[in-house]
């Protein structure tokens, strides 16, 4: 849990409204989500939530257990299924918060992570993916990043093959895969009892990361295995992506493994240079809202806001517009040079340049003579002007 | 608790963006503070705290209480007086984001409430009051709120009366002070040990609420007792405030009973239309942020942006930018009218005009004949231009 101060938490802010923003242009409309849900709520979306994930407490009033939210998806499945119940779909919702994991490293504290993202209901197969695709890709634009990994996958490729097979042996598996140790992969394989041409494209799933040169290599592992549903409507994505130039860089994972549980078809996740976690990930998930009475197929994803800033660096949003320190005569000024859309303030008369610094003021203002005085900070460089509000805006724009 | 819908999740989120372009006018930057706090930060800011006015829960880590924030000023002074310890004064800090009220109401439920305000930290009196007064008028005819009464109090008239009584029969005057009971609140001020001149002051006070014509009156009935400080600084105020215009109506309350404990000096709330409750309120709490180790004097207030909203009505905000739903061939219009700033979505080919009604699209553009059909929802007015984007968004704008 932390603050952000000035200017971090304005640079959050102003991103999570362009990307807001961003998705409006695709007609995605903002609803608001209490901070905290009733636990059954969460996980009627999440399945059980596990103890280390969820910060719950129980309200004295009514015993129920509710539980900060870890992911905002149930929620705007719940108000899906409920106060939108007569609403046609496709369904458009866009969304911004805060959302709280617990950590599982050492100190384990509480995250308060900022998110914004989007839900797409109603929408199935392809043509939803791609029109999510665009969105988190048009938003990574938007905000000023232009250099980008799009990293799709498919929640039906790997856990197709791994299908029927008990779970502690699919656990295996699967671990195997996300440390993509091919030998231990064929022998968890061998265990759950896949026929070899199955082992076989397993352990080949865990080599089959790269462009979109690994499709082909791919259809010719999985062919005649249960994956090939799967495969075969991912391939048609990236060729889709691609074809549109949705993204600056296209990859291909086909060993994916994250969310198996929750994710029914494709994923995907955005990574730039910086964090060492995706900007924003999601994928499609067309078994959750049936959890909620309203069988519907859907795709969502999220931007983390937080490592979206980092990813941007110092390169962008740092432009502050002119904020202007005022002292002495000059602070007479300040209603008309608000007026005129300035923003400014009336400064303390001792040291006033160290706090326009501190407090990242772009011109301090004083007077002198009769004549206003604007000087740049942090350079010192003096304008001199009549001393009136328009004059001030003058030597300010020239 | 509420889930706030499209378009109403939507007012709410621009009304926040206008306060705070208005508040960063003044000079006021952003701060993003976590949803809960541990109950330590909170007690020191507000005192010991209700059980009926706090939802609180145990981290089950360290054992330690943590409380769904009622109120934001104690995490800001927790700011100040830690990670902006070596920050010069004066402080100019906005926030926005919402606290957690239990109602005390039969319905024992939460209530969250979104909010957005600022805190002034380090000027004090008349020049600190009048400089958030005008923040606070200025934002509110920012929003569109042109008829509003600024309601102006003194933490330290009523209550410097009641200095040194024993705290139930200062409860029992305040008590009758609120309900406006004169004859209960001169037997309440004999009872405490008064004199006759602070009982008729405090007998007076319940009556004194108007016009500035009310300050020479209540000089008069003030005068000599220790309500005269308060009195004088409030009547600065007030007249500075009418000299400025700040507001189109200003009241005196000299019977304000709120928040004794908190504020320390000038005390408001704004009114209007609608609401039967203030849209916005705050004062001086100069005791506050000594309890944080930084003593600094300092005026707050918060605006509640779900009264605000029902304030301003349907007058205001509600004002949709163009809204395009797409069908048919129109559709491949989408990105280049996107790329123009248009907002559209692709929609349903069945009965796409009940659709667009429903997600508030302001026109449908179909294509017929090689010309894209632009019908205006919901009064249904068609213009033809050629199927290209560029047309499209003319036809719109003509």
């Amino acid at each position: 849990m932390r603050d952000f101060l000035p200017p971090d938490a304005r640079r959050l802010s102003e991103l999570a409204r362009r990307l807001l923003g961003s998705f409006e242009l695709f007609g995605y409309e903002l609803v608001t989500l209490p901070v905290f849900e009733y636990e059954s709520v969460l996980e009627r979306g999440l399945g059980a939530l596990e103890p280390e994930e969820v910060l719950r407490f129980v309200e004295p009033e009514t015993g129920e257990v509710v539980a900060l939210r870890p992911d905002m998806t149930p929620q705007l499945a719940r108000v899906v299924a409920t106060r939108l119940a007569q609403a046609a779909p496709p369904i458009r919702l866009s969304y911004q918060g805060s959302v709280l994991r617990r950590r599982r490293e050492r100190a384990r504290r509480h995250r308060q992570i900022f998110q914004a993202g989007i839900e797409l209901i109603g929408l199935d197969g392809p043509s939803g993916d791609l029109e999510a695709l665009d969105v988190a890709c048009s938003a990574a634009r938007a905000v000023g990043l232009s250099d980008f990994v799009l990293d799709l996958g498919h929640a039906r490729i790997a856990f197709a093959l791994l299908e029927g097979v008990e779970p502690s042996r699919q656990r295996a598996a699967v671990e195997a895969l996300h440390l993509k140790d091919r030998a231990e992969l064929v022998r968890a394989a061998a265990a759950a009892g896949l026929s070899q041409r199955e082992r076989d494209a397993l352990g080949a799933l865990s080599e089959l990361h790269g462009g979109r040169e690994v499709l082909p290599e791919a259809a010719s592992v999985l062919a005649g295995t249960r994956a090939e549903a799967g495969l075969a409507e991912l391939s048609r994505v990236v060729l889709e992506v691609d074809r549109r130039g949705l993204a600056p860089a296209v990859v291909v994972d086909l060993g994916e493994t994250r969310n198996f549980a929750y994710y029914t078809g494709t994923t995907f996740q955005l990574h730039a240079h910086g964090p060492g976690v995706p900007i924003a990930s999601g994928g499609r998930y067309d078994g959750l809202l049936g959890g909620f009475g309203r069988p519907l197929p859907a795709f969502g994803f999220a931007f983390g806001l937080d490592d979206l800033v980092w990813a941007l660096g110092s390169d962008v949003l740092t432009e502050i517009p002119p904020r202007l320190l005022l002292t002495g005569e000059a602070s007479a000024l300040a209603p008309a040079l608000r007026a005129a859309g300035l923003r400014c303030a009336v400064g303390p008369e001792q040291d006033p340049l160290a706090y326009a610094k501190l407090w990242r003021y772009t011109h301090w203002v004083s007077a002198a003579a009769g004549q206003a005085v604007v000087t740049s900070v942090p350079d010192q460089v003096e304008q001199r002007a009549p001393l009136d509000a328009a004059s001030v805006a003058r030597a300010l724009a020239g």
